[in-house]
């Protein structure tokens, strides 16, 4: 994509407001006075038939008459004259379209929206909204919205898909001490989307860390794509994460996924630091903001309280970075900085007792220590010591040890002076919270962008030993004949993509079978094939461990007679005759067609695992085996993979290179395939395989 | 108790403070110039040998020279002078003794402690501390510590058992708007403890809510008894669950207790609601001292923006509380305080376009509808709108619904605007928050305390059908001759308790072995009974499914050479005969004896539930049959027993009186056993009741 042409949005050089007014209150009045307010440097062109000027400014009829070049042109007029406007803005030259118009398709009006995108397009022109709240910059000192002040200046940029929720933070950055450099609101996402958003951002000079808070995204896959490009830390909060959604979803998978499991594999392959609410949003974009990543596992604590210490170390388990000791030679540093009664252990307790000069000490001692990944400092006010001075004792150490590749946070705990405190801190780089848990939370956020970057995320390189056309081949004959996919047919499928199927072969009679079943070796299994019975339990239709030919036979039969009885009109192809697969380790292989990210592929444990437990993992698919092995480990029940109560681990290499050959199978013919599952896969000790017992596919309808 | 004897303490008409100083900086100056800045009314000696006069009071040089009485004596002296001036303070009379002073147990100096405790007994003298920071009441304008200043006027009180964190919550109380009427710093509790506390809070008039900062208890037992007959909401943050301290535990229960998971089951049945992080105790705090407990399931969650209403949505379900939609007519009544484009279901958004009238209107209206039994008021700050005038609408809609039965929180976004209108809330007595889920999280608090009232935790009525005599002569005859209790001494105390073992006898010859099993019914089990083999299976100790008589003495004779050959040495009393209980669903029953709750019962599910999973439950011992059945539920494999995949329910029934009265088993033989379990019990369906297969007692040491 141009990026260039987003700068028309996003930096514009000079901007028209089509519905400029001299009317206070009106949003065409506000937006005039807050790009004046906020020092806006550039031209600003309010467009108004009625008036000559507003707010000292030369107005125009339209911005077809306005002298210079336009960038951007915020449009606050009634929805159903903004296509005309598009028009007339194409014409003028006009690069993007800022539509604070509401009225659009969050109404219903897809109509009216699809007629301004296309007459942008028409034009080489980008549509931001509409129905938002506009553009907020301080590095640009534009604030193009009727939001009502730029935020407090900062190194994050924030867009938001509610412009309530953006207008409301907007004020709220100024009590809550973090800053940020733009306040993009994104709206209906008619054009512009959340993609669009982190590719430009990721460019962006005055952005250092990209904070998302998401309904729903436009375009899942390119999010994901360009997220991981991106060389700085992105976190979102995604709201709507609760049931309700999820009730409506027709499939098993589709059920398990509910409308948060796959966005949460989602952010985790794009490299997407997670929010969990409001303030997590907050304190964590402070955090990504100021800090570097962790890159190891070691937090040191530092504290003169147990209290918040033991909170913090519960903290620590809480979020997934639990404390240990710290080596000898850092426990003997740390006991120069405090009394006997102190401890030198993870937290260091300074106790009640430390003033500046044991802050000081410590925290520069141990910043710089190879063992210490990170540092969180902890202070509850006393009344014997200064907040401020501890604050500074903290931020002069840090600058004295010369690291900058590791992150610290802070906790002070106490009244107004150690918010001053706090204040101060955060003004000098270093992230300062009123609660432990908070600080070592922030910490943990480090922690994951650090580890989404490291984990096997890399590359899929296809199989080559795939045969895709057979595949289509066998999609074409189930579409031609408007029908359901049959088990073998679905198994033929997998088979193409390498999938170890266990043999499954159609009898369309008697005498077949009894061959068929030698062929293959007693014991065998025997189900009916017929793509109008899908539960073939159900309908009588499966007969396991069948012995030798005599029980083939009846079972032949026996089969037959419940499949017509169960269904009189169901066509019949006959019976399949499979090997037997012995008993080992059930798991279960699935995929949907996710709305938002497309293929996406689920695992778990069979049985209660998924049933009850609903212990199963996400990942967008294609997965490669690395990725695929991770999944392995995602689930509650990982522990029966690698050997309970004194069984052999499962083959789980082997398992990893199926999950991944499946989520090419699923991406590749994610034209085709609307679902699928594999269920029971039997995963055999290690060395010893895998084996797809079952298989289904239910294709698209088209 | 006698409570009035706190009254000394908490509520002193008079103080001497022993270690008074003239001296700025020293505690023993602080304490005095704290107790004359909080204008407390009663008199004040100041305790120096060696001064006259201190800020301007009459010192004496102890306690037995002051003229009038002395309730309190706070005490800040050295450590080694405190017995001596506590036998002083007897001897005047006191009441109480503050003891700041620190250098006791906290540093291994038990034997001072000891005495300390000793001397104040001698005369019916209570102690809080020492080591602690004091005591601070706003309704008895009395500072008796070191703590900076009285905090922020409130209904509740807080009792910490950190004086650092005591302290830095004390100045946070006005940065944070939560208020108390008394901070209490308990540190050691040589003599007072939390239970005490508690009670005497109960009755104080001036404490709405009791709020707790726990790092251990001791006497857990009567803690849970006092907080379950308080009529006042009591939160509790405990610190230190994280898994540090569980990886000491020796045994199987004992590890998968931790020191968290027994905590939250005695908070549960103490009526205690949780705390899970420092803010969370204070957001909790607020809204347990200010509304009333939340009745019912409906939640109403009424907004200006879509964007925090979806947050709240998801916190309501995050925090247990899922929204519902509202029905027809409550629908109807806000349709009209919306615009057309509005959502009258859960959330119901009155759009941006909400001023103070809708408001008003909307709350009016549905606070007072029986279908609401809560509800949320969300407000996004907007250009648009004041404040200060929504939060006065809110304010005069709830008083004018006269409701006064039913909980409301409230949660402005926003900057200094919504901060000062949030800050006008609260002192209204409006819980008010700056993150819509935290408003959730507080109303989910409101929810807990009513669930935990509801909840069948009545009185545990003990069975009569027991005999605790047989159970002790089995005891007994296995100290007396100082070994380990074989399973089926296990069994037989298990049985004289009610429970439904397997029928197992032991046979010491193989002709006795015949006779058994055919007396018991093919086919059986044989097990190994030796004091000296606990792990039976590992000592080739275990026959199962033995069909006849032949295959009786093949496995006698099989089972004892394995024995022998596993450890010459042991003492083997011969093989026990069992019946074969056929196969259903398996639980596990466990049992330890806590330090700080005593006898303390396990369950859940057997195998890799418990294994892989640990998915098992909690109680303090003993449990009658409601709340046993409730054991049932908590756990995430519950599903099992209720029936999946159309399987009939198990007998949960019976389940739940076996829980029960294993639950009076070990509480009965408390002061005998150490540690038990039932494992597996086998669990059939409805109507089938249960088999206790295997059981195993580990007496206390003794």
């Amino acid at each position: 994509m141009n990026l260039e042409v987003l700068n028309g949005l996003l930096k514009p050089k000079s901007i028209a407001v089509v519905g400029a007014s001299a009317t206070p209150g009106k949003i065409g009045y506000t937006v005039v006075k807050n790009l004046l307010d906020s020092g806006y440097e550039g031209p600003i062109y309010p467009i108004n038939p009625k008036r000559d000027e507003i707010l000292g400014l030369k107005a125009y009829p339209s911005v077809l008459d306005v002298p210079g070049p336009i960038d951007a042109a915020v449009i606050v007029i009634p929805a159903r004259y903004v296509v005309q406007v598009a028009e007339e803005c194409g014409k003028k030259g006009v690069k993007g379209l800022i539509v604070i118009a509401s009225g659009f398709s969050e109404v219903g009006r897809h109509d009216l929206e699809d007629a301004l995108v296309s007459t942008a397009r028409r034009y080489g022109m980008r549509v931001l909204g509409p129905n938002i709240v506009g553009v907020l910059s301080n590095s640009d000192k534009c604030n193009a919205s009727f939001a009502p002040i730029l935020p407090l200046p900062g190194k994050a940029s924030l867009v938001s898909q509610s412009g309530a929720l953006l207008i409301a933070m907007d004020t709220a950055t100024y009590t809550r001490r973090v800053g940020f450099d733009k306040l993009i609101s994104i709206g209906n996402m008619s054009d512009v989307n959340f993609a669009d958003m982190v590719e430009w951002l990721s460019q962006d000079e005055n952005t250092a860390c990209i904070s998302l808070y998401i309904e729903g995204l436009k375009d899942g896959r390119r999010f994901i794509e360009v997220s991981r490009k991106t060389a700085k830390p992105i976190i979102a909060l995604k709201s709507g994460v609760s049931a309700h959604g999820a009730a409506a979803a027709a499939s098993h998978t589709g059920s398990l996924a509910g409308s948060g499991k796959v966005y949460e594999a989602a952010f985790q392959q794009a490299g997407v630091v997670h929010a969990s609410d409001l303030n997590n949003l907050f304190d964590r974009t402070l955090a990504l903001s100021l800090q570097p990543p962790m890159k190891g596992e070691n937090l040191l604590i530092i504290t003169n309280g147990g209290g918040v210490g033991v909170l913090a170390t519960d903290a620590a388990e809480r979020y997934g970075i639990p404390l240990r000791f710290a080596p000898e030679d850092v426990q003997a540093e740390l006991k120069k900085h405090m009394p006997e009664f102190g401890s030198a252990k993870n937290p260091a307790d300074l106790t009640g007792m430390a003033g500046r000069e044991w802050y000081e000490e410590s925290v520069e001692h141990t910043f710089g220590h190879p063992w210490v990944d990170a540092l969180t400092v902890l202070y509850c006010e006393t009344a014997m010591t200064d907040p401020m001075e501890i604050a500074k004792a903290i931020k002069a150490a840090v600058d004295r040890s010369g690291v900058t590749d590791k992150p610290i946070t802070v906790s002070f705990v106490g009244g107004e002076r150690s918010e001053r405190a706090m204040q101060w801190l955060v003004e000098h780089g270093i992230p300062a919270y009123g609660a432990p848990d908070v600080a070592v939370n922030a910490i943990a956020a480090l922690r994951e962008y650090a580890l989404t970057h490291e984990a096997g995320q890399g590359e899929f390189h296809p199989y080559a030993d795939v045969d895709e056309a057979a595949a289509r081949a066998i999609v074409a004959k189930v579409r031609a004949e408007g029908r359901e996919m049959t088990e073998i047919e679905a198994k033929g499928i997998f088979k193409a993509y390498g999938l170890p199927v266990a043999q499954t072969i159609l009898a369309t009679t008697e005498e077949e079978a009894v061959k068929l079943a030698a062929q293959i070796g007693y014991p065998v299994v025997m189900k009916i094939v017929s793509p109008d019975i899908l539960h073939k339990s159900d309908a009588g239709g499966v007969k396991v461990n069948v012995k030798n030919a005599d029980e083939v036979r009846a079972a032949y039969n026996e089969i037959l007679a419940n499949a017509r009885a169960y269904k009189p009109e169901a066509d019949i192809h006959g019976v399949a005759i499979q090997e037997m697969a012995p008993r080992a380790t059930e798991v279960i292989l699935g995929s949907i067609n996710d709305p938002t990210f497309g293929p996406t592929v689920m695992f778990g444990l069979g049985g209660i695992f998924v049933e009850v437990l609903k212990d199963v993992t996400f990942r967008v698919a294609p997965v490669n085996e690395a990725m695929a092995a991770q999944m392995l480990t995602d689930i509650k029940g990982a522990p029966i993979l690698a050997g309970v109560r004194g069984e052999k681990p499962r083959d789980r290499a082997a398992l990893a290179e199926v999950l991944s050959r499946y989520s090419q199978m699923i991406t590749d013919l994610g034209d085709e395939i609307a679902e699928s599952d594999a269920n029971p896969v039997i995963v055999y000790e290690e060395g010893q395989g895998v084996k797809v017992v079952d298989a289904r596919i239910i294709l698209k309808t088209k």
